[in-house]
């Protein structure tokens, strides 16, 4: 009988298990000050020289002995010679023996045969730059465990110190698991995974200070995974299980841990990251990952980075948090702390922040995402307009420069973000993919800049402005062109069911793949359903639905569904048919305060560029003849 | 006749000069995307193909056809055969051909024969992972100069991409300039300077994603100077040229780019950093740095950085910002503006500020930092007490452990320093050297935890409690003993003068080097002058002032004064000779609340700790015998 739960320990509490019972060892290595940049020393640094090591003149001018200038001035100038009086010296010049003072260039009056005449007397070791002003020899440079920046290696060199004793880096094993899994460079074959993660877990290790390797894959095998883990033991300080971490049949990783060590905990309150194990072999940390790849990221940064963190002695990270107002309702369970990715966009002096998708396996949700919205365990999360902490992931001023796109998904959304980076690199384009009628709203409400709509009105034949009308009677937006597109049937290479009409797929029961309700591809369908006299019960998956063209795109193309309604740039990023079906008007809905900012000058000037145009008609069913142009609502 | 005067042009008009007259082009280079970590992309990148690349299991559980499961309930149990009606899954496995839903182990019940019933129906597509959930083939990943976090690369990865076009690193040569100049390993003379600037500069651009490579050093010859920048211009994207930034006459570097092609500013209204160069060569950018080394670091941030940003498509990084009182007054001139580094500490709730040394030269004023304050050209500075905003160098919640401590100068609160943090990494201990009386004063008014005193009083024979008596007559602190030091001359190996006594001081007119106003040394040799009969004026010398032991001890081993008062450590750091005076009591005056705080705790444990003590006394001159007694006052 397999194990079936796992515990539901509150993070901080395992966190603080897990370091009550595990050590990296400190050792110290020797390296050049030079290539020391964001090392740790291992011990304090006192200066072993001084800088400067001799008195020198501060300014550019003539060093002088300050006794001999006593008296000088306007009425009683005096006269110094060369050699005997004064000496001419540059910023940074050693003050010749005998002399004590210097007087700034701009101070004296050049006089014949080099003499020099001076109205006023120096003081004893005025703009004299002492010995040791930077750094005097027994100073204490740096202290022990203090993280190296770029300044401190100059004092380092500057105190005579040309090597330094710094933390070797720990050593971190990262041990990919699965049967399923191969190497991210070899050819897919269904039930296939690329270890896609062990290269994240790897580079969040290297920006954490230590040293990642990343270990050859092993099958799920409870003999392998423990002779793999035995061995990465030998050599290295941290060990990192990177999936079966779980309790399903599979799932070896714990049963290793308990064999070799001993597990400490084995289940986080988390939402995504439950299935994380803390333990340790030997007194050597081992950590047992999740396989999705959002838990696996997010585990890692509250376990392995506080060992780290500890190690080093530095303070853990924080992130800047950041108050937003909900553009949308985020629900949680009552039990689990959840952690929601979380987009943001700078609409109308707020803070706008959307989340995106909870799946623990969406990499591209951390991708996407601009902060993180933690609800507590015992919140059962919060209403829109709700306002609430979040950690960010960029900078705040980053964030003041985000546009928000809500409403449709069409690939040009993504063309258009990469174009107005490239044009502008401080702007980005959020997109939050809530279909034409969630973006009327949001527009509406003031909770994004704009929207792409395509949403056709039976009764007048008219493309967006009568839903426009209806929904925000109070107007204060902007209608724009952006695209002319080809709606049609997606189908297998060949449409080997031959499909052109709707009644086929109720007669002929093709499983059939649906968009989201709200989206202008399913009002379109509807109305299709309608005029050709179905109802949707009659359609096999009417009720499965997809949020994107692509991903009704990827079902056809895998086999799961026959047939899907979208645009012929979907149909062709993977090879799948084409029926053509109508020609339908995508406008841009903007807000009246966006539509007069400069970034929507911007926005339009990409739109109306001929060559930005040209890219887009290039991926076919695409017109651009009104790109840009005002629609009167 | 040299040319005199800088221009006085603000920094922002003279980096919108630079950044509107040079420019890094961009160039790409494909890499592979596991060693992609931080690097900005040239491109925008979509999926080539989907990730996951067929419909898997979301649960671990059984596959099933949901249509077959319709009717199941308590009161209806159904009964699933193997294979026939069901395929056991786990997490990831691909959906078996034929089937199109799971249901959850937990909500199955296994008969006998393999045979397993459930008692509710299971949804088409339920706990089904679908095609390309987390990328979809053609689907955009990043976009063009977006610079690659670690999970981005896993994204790239699971949307099949094994090698990314990112940009490549603009080449950036530091040439070090000056005939005195020499590297930072090499055996210093009298009026050598060691080049360590170099090594900084080189690790703030790598820092900020340049490549930089440093040049070999090149004399104060106009010929030389030129053919090493032509030179660096066949190769490099920017050049930068430290020193000779200025107007004196060994200052090439204007002249030179003014040659070869255009200075656009010569002279910033900042201070320090004033001698700052902006120009191009070819329409490539050459910066002239200042020597002093704060003015080279801080003037590389002000416009390499900037440009550097601008190539690679990224916003300015952002230092967080602090509300601090200021614990002195910090005063300014007018038409600059100035950059005023500042140690910062968290007394009473409040983030308590004091500048450290303006010197421009002063390395160690930077690696001492916690922040930055940044006072206008039209502002004559802020007084004690005043708030202003600050930029920090640290997170501000490392400086919430920030212990402040005021007062006297000694080593063993350099050494306390380093072993508080080796004890608890996540303490600092903050000096400012104000001397005993300052320190008192900083301790009374809640802008300090502690302060070291040791205060000879001579009407009644006793160290401090006289003086904290009379300053702070209201109480409110505590007073504990750290150490007894001995004082002394501090003299030239061998004692060449055979000084003794102050009087010979007097006589024969040695010349002396002092300690600053409110020093307990400075009131023990006033003390002492006094005892003698002896006034001020005849000592040669006594208007020169140190702030520390190691700054007295080094002026008497540059030969530049004969004598001095202080402790033996510093006469030993240089190998001088030292003629003991006077054994004197050091102690730390603690602030109430410190003094209950767990830190004022892990203080006393470290300086009662025997080992501590044996470290302390083998520096010679000091005795623990009383460390850490309590001294009513």
């Amino acid at each position: 009988m397999r194990k079936v739960y796992l515990s539901n320990t509150p993070r901080e509490e395992a966190l603080a298990k897990f370091l009550a019972g595990v050590e990296i060892p400190r050792r110290l290595e020797k390296i050049a000050v030079t290539g020391a940049l964001q090392r740790v020393t291992g011990k304090a640094v006192f200066a072993s020289c001084s800088m400067p090591s001799y008195h020198a003149a501060a300014m550019d001018g003539i060093a002088v002995l300050a006794e001999k200038t006593f008296g000088a001035s306007d009425q009683n100038p005096f006269c110094l010679k060369p050699e005997e009086d004064y000496h001419n010296v540059n910023t940074g010049d050693p003050l010749p023996s005998g002399f004590d003072a210097v007087i700034m260039v701009e101070n004296i009056q050049q006089l014949e045969d080099g003499k020099i005449e001076i109205l006023a007397p120096a003081t004893p070791w005025q703009h004299v730059r002492p010995v040791g002003e930077d750094v005097v020899t027994g100073e204490l440079i740096v202290p022990a465990l203090h993280r190296l920046a770029a300044p401190d290696l100059g004092a380092l060199l500057a105190g005579g110190i040309g090597e330094i004793e710094v933390l070797a880096k720990p050593k971190a094993a990262i041990i990919p698991s699965g049967s399923e899994v191969i190497a991210p460079s070899a050819e897919r074959k269904r039930g296939n995974v690329p270890d896609f993660n062990s290269t994240v877990i790897a580079s969040f290790l290297r920006q954490w200070g230590a040293e990642a390797e990343i270990m050859p894959i092993v099958p799920d095998d409870q003999g392998k995974i423990r002779s793999a883990i035995e061995k990465a033991l030998e050599i290295f300080d941290l060990v990192i299980v990177n999936a079966g971490s779980s309790a399903g049949e599979k799932d070896y990783t714990c049963m290793v841990i308990e064999e070799l060590g001993e597990v400490f905990i084995h289940g986080v309150a988390t939402r995504p990251g439950k299935p994380t194990i803390l333990g340790q072999i030997k007194d050597k940390p081992i950590i047992g990952l999740p396989g999705y790849p959002v838990s696996a990221y997010l585990s890692l940064e509250w376990f392995a980075l506080p060992l780290l963190c500890r190690h080093f002695g530095q303070p853990l990270p924080e992130r800047n948090r950041l108050e937003v107002t909900l553009g949308r309702r985020v629900v949680s369970e009552i039990g689990s702390e959840e952690f929601v990715r979380m987009t943001v966009g700078y609409v109308n002096g707020h803070f706008i922040a959307n989340p995106l998708t909870r799946g623990a396996g969406v990499t591209m949700s951390l991708v996407r995402a601009d902060g993180l919205l933690i609800i507590p365990a015992n919140s059962l999360g919060f209403e829109q307009d709700e306002t609430v902490e979040i950690e960010l992931n960029k900078p705040e001023i980053a964030l003041r420069h985000n546009l928000l796109a809500a409403g449709s998904h069409d690939l040009i959304i993504d063309l258009l973000a990469t174009t107005l980076k490239e044009r502008d690199p401080q702007m980005n384009l959020s997109s939050a993919h809530l279909g034409s009628m969630g973006g009327i709203a949001a527009v509406g409400s003031g909770r994004a800049h704009l929207a792409g709509v395509h949403l056709f009105d039976p009764e007048t034949g008219v493309y967006n402005v009568p839903y426009i009308k209806k929904y925000l009677p109070g107007g204060g937006v902007h209608l724009m062109n952006l695209v002319y597109r080809m709606q049609g049937w997606i189908v297998p290479p060949g449409n080997p069911d031959k499909v052109e009409n709707i009644k086929q797929l109720a007669d002929q029961k093709f499983s059939f793949i649906n968009r989201q309700k709200g989206a202008g591809t399913r009002v379109l369908f509807d109305h299709l359903l309608e005029k050709a006299g179905l109802t949707p019960d009659q359609i096999y998956g009417y009720q499965r639905e997809e949020h994107t063209h692509l991903n009704v795109a990827a079902a056809i193309s895998a086999g799961t569904a026959r047939v899907g309604l979208g645009i012929l740039p979907a149909a062709k990023a993977f090879g799948l048919d084409f029926v053509p079906l109508v020609e339908e008007r995508y406008d841009l809905l903007m807000s009246e305060s966006f539509f007069n900012s400069p970034e929507a000058k911007t926005l339009l000037s990409i739109i109306t560029d001929p060559a930005f145009q040209k890219e887009v008609e290039a991926m076919g069913g695409y017109s651009m003849r009104d790109a840009g142009k005002i629609i009167e609502c």
